[in-house]
């Protein structure tokens, strides 16, 4: 099912977030995306489109393939 | 440029569903995605979301993580 893959992508982007010691308000400065929308993204509730998964994916200085990995 | 990152995505997708001797509707077909959403997705042309990549990767039997692979 769609929403258990897209709880575990917005888990991976928690985590590696967590990683760089940055808050939610962090990663939206870092990457352009809107702060609400990463708290969305990062519960699963976001039907998140490419073009912020490589936004994101920036900002974190993982490949898109990284961002993916065990899903 | 996330155009850039758009057209790699556009391309393995249509690698994938060539490998598989399948044509956009037969990809259609087994995802779910509509056909001429296909081709604008192949393109890279789309802002395709998570869902719709998440379909892609299932009719295409191939995990996220492949579907992103080099990108």
């Amino acid at each position: 099912m769609s929403k258990a893959i897209r709880n575990k992508f917005g888990k991976q982007v928690r985590n590696l977030r967590r990683d760089r010691g940055w808050s939610q308000e962090d990663l939206a400065d870092n990457s352009g995306v809107h702060r609400t929308y990463i708290g969305a993204i990062e519960r699963g509730e976001q039907n998140v489109s490419i073009d912020n998964i490589i936004k994101l994916a920036k900002a974190l200085s993982v490949s898109l393939e990284q961002l993916f990995k065990g899903l």
